[in-house]
């Protein structure tokens, strides 16, 4: 007998299709410019870099762009609470520091990048390429996906718009 | 002749009916349990409350959960910054008031909740109901709508298991 044509693509297999055509997205046609500070900044420099960038993570780095450390609000409020001047503690003392940070690359799956988001409980990953400085291998930071990132790629997704696709601010 | 079957479903075709699905989901099967703090609390209290609840935005509410004000760790870490004693300010001295407040409603779209918080800048919206307080049009929360829920739905999306829907912890 012949098949019912068109049955086939409702229902789970529709859905199907659906996952599949996410699981095509890239990190590198999302991925916003990456907020940055020195790692010579103390934790006052970094909340001003915070409000004036108007971000939720700042990443930090040494030289060459290379990924340091990573510092959200939350941790920012948490230091700012305590009895400390915050214009004499060094950045560095507070971050979260490599190789404790979750990263991304270019080629990786948006949706990967989102479950990593999801599963770590983090608003933003720093995505990075390796590097050898100095004969070490390490990761320059060219870039961020947060769940802002997510989140316009979702509504692209539903208004039907992702159609040219590239470095965002 | 005859249409050449399949044919039909590949490339624009499919990224619509991707955008049809998405337009489909609706607030009310993925709000979370809204992160709120009684009107009566100091800025103090807040800012535990918001660590306790591990929440980027509160909502204020007075008796019966009705929405009075948002509260987010933007803000909260602008006013640990200055020289104020966070014990003796009430948090409705800071916090953006009604009608000031975006929200969305069980009923809305998850796309159009997604949009407003694109649109206007904000990590959060609460998901509200109408209710007659005292002769009064006012609003209750319910619910919560953040970039979180959205990168849990695209997640979903993208892993196919847009299956069962209910409240999220």
């Amino acid at each position: 007998a012949r098949p019912k044509v068109g049955y086939y693509y409702t229902g789970k297999s529709l859905s199907s299709k659906l996952s599949e055509e996410i699981k095509k997205l890239k990190v590198k046609d999302f991925k916003a410019i990456p907020a940055v500070v020195s790692d010579k900044s103390s934790v006052y420099d970094v909340i001003v870099a915070l409000f004036v960038q108007d971000v939720g993570t700042i990443y930090i780095v040494s030289e060459g762009g290379i990924l340091e450390g990573v510092v959200s609000r939350k941790d920012l409020l948490k230091i700012a609470l305590g009895q400390v001047d915050i214009h004499k503690i060094p950045i560095t003392v507070v971050m979260t520091r490599m190789p404790n940070i979750i990263s991304t690359t270019p080629e990786e799956s948006l949706l990967a990048a989102a479950q990593k988001l999801i599963n770590h409980e983090i608003d933003s990953l720093p995505v990075v390429r390796p590097v050898t400085v100095e004969g070490r291998e390490r990761l320059e930071v060219i870039g961020r996906v947060t769940k802002t990132t997510i989140t316009k790629a979702f509504v692209e997704l539903g208004a039907d718009k992702l159609i040219q696709r590239g470095e965002r601010p």
